[in-house]
């Protein structure tokens, strides 16, 4: 065990901070290919997982009682004060740890042909991306393929909502035109006016198209669904927020998968 | 027709502003026994609901096309600015209208011994039960229970969150063991373990128990609980988001009662 005066990593320099920091923008996400992780538990599932982690951020006193987490760790090491920390990140306190990781290369192309799961047509709050990304985890849903205009899964925001579930799900930014039309898997959609979900057995593998929160699925991307299905309403709100209406497809596609 | 430098209405006095800006606060709101709705669409619909409205303030060039809003009002109608009315309420942007209304009295009470529906045992988000109030809404659920703890539904982000489902749906706030006790409906509760929801058939009417984000259902209002009920998990989430939970829920609870 270690005191947290002998922990003997590099204090975290003010170039280091400024360019955590400049994580919170896509653009130098995407430049430098890296983005944020924050917090114990979110940071030990990473390390666990195989996304390459350049750079680790803890305080003193979370890498003294921690050595087993970064013991074999191969990137950068560096400490820094819980004020500092909670101010590279999202998190309105974070007393343990933050990670800088990789990007994976599938983040940017086109999903496996034997994938199965979501299309994300143009998504654009973060809430409803992590959200939608942790039911696809419950629901084992391994892939979700999004168009280039929906929320970045980097997001701070999006990361934090998945609840971490971001490690377990395969997200990939793609065309959707271009993918949908190369897929031999059938397409179904989620729309106001379709087939009862209830009185549906969507095949799977498939892929299941969920829209924009305002405008539903662009007339494009319709141009490649197969089948429309519809949630059933009882009452009299008008729509349900597009990570609700992800969830009950999600639960009866699992549902009668395990019916046979 | 009207226009705009016609309207017939006083301006809002800054003791007004200062009014109605204090009804962010559940302490006020409580005190006055008033709320504020912001928003065309939802203000046409609380004026169309059987809520009464002491006070409509809009903008001119509003009140100016829609005299059909305010030709039959009783109460106070007040003009002000765009981005007076917008500081007033919890909308970044309102050009339109905002409402200060009553809190119905059954608001304060235990529902009636006829009511069914869901039980909420201390969400915490606004969020969380706007969306709740939607999506019973949308399952035509016609009560909401909640305990005193549970955040204020008339909480400007809960209201925005509801899309205008609180008009339509009873929302109680009550202390649940003596409401539990009393009513002679089942009470089931949503747990981590228990029977397979897939694989129940919950009764009609009853009362569904939601737990805190954090904490689940407080061991209180457990010993309340006749049957427990689990959302069958196939992935590796840890667990869902109440709102999602509670979707999934209202889901099955009417695709079974539609089956008869």
């Amino acid at each position: 065990m270690f005191a947290a005066n002998q922990i003997p990593f590099q204090k975290l320099s003010s170039r280091e901070v400024k360019f955590i920091k400049s994580l919170r923008l896509k653009k130098h996400r995407q430049q430098e290919n890296v983005f944020i992780v924050e917090g114990a538990k979110n940071v030990t599932q990473l390390l666990a997982s195989s996304y390459t982690v350049p750079i680790l951020v803890g305080t003193p006193n979370f890498l003294a009682a921690h050595p087993a987490l970064w013991s074999k760790h191969d990137g950068a090491i560096l400490q820094t004060d819980e004020t500092t920390l909670a101010s590279l990140g999202n998190l309105t306190t974070n007393k343990a740890v933050l990670a800088v990781a990789r990007i994976p290369t599938h983040a940017s192309e086109a999903p496996p042909e034997e994938a199965w799961g979501l299309v994300i047509d143009d998504i654009r709050d973060p809430g409803n991306l992590g959200a939608i990304v942790r039911i696809a985890d419950w629901y084992n849903i391994p892939t979700i393929v999004c168009s280039p205009t929906t929320v970045d899964l980097y997001n701070p925001k999006v990361l934090q909502a998945s609840m971490g579930s971001f490690l377990r799900v395969q997200v990939h930014y793609t065309p959707l035109p271009a993918f949908l039309r190369s897929t031999s898997k059938p397409v179904l959609g989620t729309f106001t006016t379709g087939n009862n979900l209830h009185q549906t057995q969507p095949p799977c593998p498939a892929w299941i198209v969920i829209g924009n929160e305002a405008q539903g699925i662009s007339p494009t991307v319709q141009s490649y669904i197969q089948q429309r299905i519809t949630i059933p309403r009882y009452g009299k709100a008008e729509s349900l927020n597009a990570a609700i209406a992800t969830a009950i497809v999600c639960d009866h596609w699992q549902r009668q998968q395990s019916r046979g």
